[in-house]
């Protein structure tokens, strides 16, 4: 029996409207079940995965600790497991304020849709790099934030261009409230901030009062020597927002992230916890906890260092073997990805669904951006595939641009 | 270093001014660590929970699955997984329609707000039963809707009253769009609605083109014989959304809940999940998976009803034989929870600080209605403690009323 209510859209919130696919999970999607080698996710290689530790753990944990395990437990988070977290943060050299709290969150996706919820008033405006995180841009946007873009460089947000874009925002008379950075192996480029243009970006925040949300998913993989300080660390205000995930350095179907904040705020996102989810998977909670007391974690960071630095140069060395010439790109000094420039009159979003049918897939640089640009830009990883089938996806995706460019008379 | 930011509240978006504390989740963090006898949560007995299965299923899961259950997984859920959902929902009689999708949420609690996200404008109107679960009262609160009671009593809403309320609201300028049910087995009553009133009442939701959330966590858990049919299967209009969970019926600690509704609906609420947490614990999934694929969920369900019956009969002979003069209450034909009506003059929010420091909590009445009323009600929950805790519970409960009237006068 089919249904009779053929059409539903009358049935929709205007919010829906904001609603934009994503545009990540919309490619895995087509990609799913289908012979394509995606470089489009931000998916860790399986190969790091410690799956004979988290077996035991997670049997453990069942068996032994089950009428807490399997059970309800508080919104924030197990405390046990806010602690561990809390000495894994200090241990990476994040300071934790005494007004601090740690909220345990369903992915650090779900911190940031929690923070937008609770901080962001449609016209506020939020200072990002350009490019950034897309799924990050796409929340704040469905919230109604409007973007101040800073272009970026080797070394990540150019800060000595922050006061003019902050002025030239307030005289539009938005209200500039915080900014979203990723400055550690910058989403989508594997930039690092040095510890200067750190410092500035700090005071300049303070001086203008802003909130900063440090999304910090990937430090753990710093390929090169560049030494630099997290910023929840050089700041003595409680700004920094510091937000971490356990999907890149144990695994991401556990769907664990965390926020250290100010109390303020860590209560204000509990509150909107309850309505959203309740809480987080209390058995992915007790076997992370079990995976950093037993240093399958911090065992799990080092493989994966090794391995995606192996990968990394692996990218880079087919990127300039394959890759069109005026094509560019960043050398990614740590992360997961790298994001290339194709030369001018190539469209990446219209140059995809050739991609795919060549059995290849990856991000089109235009979602990074909060202004449209990006283009000809295109975002790959270099974490999930194996080594061999990596290099034969950037070859395709070299075949595809070459085709394409081709098609197109240039 | 202390934090020098001490009132972030000017930072904070206008939605949070919305934000109210969940009644129970905060009096579950207040009973924390607290020697205090809880029968305010909604908690199955662990006594229930398949420790010895699902310490194997999730070792096996994590061994052998582990490229696939370690990792991202799609916004809807893993294929196998809601596919398995559909095959279960419907060997419990319910109906699942051609243009039907299952999606996978962090707990119901995220499908119900998934649901107010994607289709409640402020102002729009939403028929709930009065009392009804406090948790969707909330959600849908913060989403500005406003809500038309219907009294129930022990054959649950009184669907009779259905069209006066909607010409009533109607002519307020309300927009009626949804009908938020739990039908069987109600939170926080216990009752369950014969099919003449289902019938009744998706007719006049189909005369008005009316949305029905069905939420249904409880229907396993049966304990009188009651016929019923699920609002779902009577339903050939589409209009019905299904929503179920895996909290009661297998352990809550997995936060996996789903929801079976038309294609449209699954879409939207794909799009904001993108959002909220990109997707539901993998690793939870999986366990899920096998746990129905072993007949672990089944196995689970029987011994509940089994264990949580006698609760309840333990529950209703300490209710006659402990509550003060002018108390009443429904016998509970099924589900977890009792709601009792104190003699007039008891305020149980006023009271609870009292029996929290006897030992003892409960959630105050009020919370499960929309209009304020139910001042003198609780709703206690008799599936989590033991039964010589759930006899001592009830009797410090009963002494604390009758100590509250003396101190009133009464």
């Amino acid at each position: 029996m089919g249904n009779m209510l053929r059409d539903l859209s009358g049935k929709f919130s205007a919010a829906t409207r904001a609603l934009r696919p994503s545009e990540v999970r919309e490619i895995l999607a087509l990609t799913e079940n289908r012979k394509v080698l995606s470089l489009a996710g931000g998916l860790p290689g399986p190969e790091v995965f410690p799956k004979e530790d988290l077996a035991r753990i997670a049997s453990r944990v069942v068996e032994e600790l089950g009428d807490s395990a399997l059970q309800y437990s508080p919104t924030l988070g197990v405390m046990p497991f806010r602690e561990a977290v809390a000495d894994f943060v200090r241990s990476k050299g994040v300071k934790v304020l005494s007004d601090d709290r740690v909220a345990v969150t369903t992915g650090s996706q779900e911190a940031i849709y929690l923070l937008a919820m609770t901080l962001i008033n449609p016209k506020d405006a939020i200072i990002v790099e350009s490019p950034t995180y897309l799924a990050a841009l796409n929340v704040f946007r469905y919230y109604g934030a409007e973007f101040v873009s800073v272009p970026l460089d080797e070394n990540g947000m150019k800060t000595e261009l922050l006061e003019d874009k902050i002025k030239e925002a307030k005289s539009k008379g938005l209200n500039v409230k915080l900014v979203y950075t990723v400055a550690t192996c910058h989403n989508p480029t594997g930039v690092i901030m040095p510890d200067d243009r750190r410092k500035e970006l700090l005071e300049v925040a303070s001086k203008y009062d802003l909130l900063v949300i440090e999304d910090d998913p990937y430090s753990f993989f710093v390929f090169d020597e560049v030494p630099f300080t997290p910023l929840k660390t050089i700041d003595s205000e409680g700004r920094v927002i510091y937000l971490g995930t356990f999907s890149k350095i144990l695994a991401p179907g556990l769907r664990l992230g965390y926020m250290v904040a100010d109390r303020q705020i860590t209560r204000m996102v509990e509150l909107a916890k309850q309505m959203v989810d309740l809480h987080s998977s209390t058995l992915s909670q007790y076997i992370a906890l079990y995976a950093l007391k037993e240093g399958v974690v911090e065992r799990t960071i080092q493989k994966a260092r090794v391995v995606y630095r192996e990968k990394r140069d692996i990218m880079v060395e087919s990127l300039e073997k394959y890759m069109p010439e005026g094509s560019h790109w960043f050398k990614p000094r740590g992360g997961l990805f790298a994001f290339i420039y194709l030369p001018d009159g190539v469209d990446t979003s219209d140059m995809l669904p050739m991609a795919i049918e060549r059995g290849v897939a990856y991000v089109p640089g235009r979602s990074f951006f909060s202004d449209g640009s990006g283009v000809n830009a295109m975002r790959i990883n270099f974490s999930y595939l194996p080594p061999d089938k990596l290099r034969e996806g950037i070859r395709l995706i070299a075949e595809t641009a070459k085709d394409y460019m081709k098609s197109k008379g240039k």
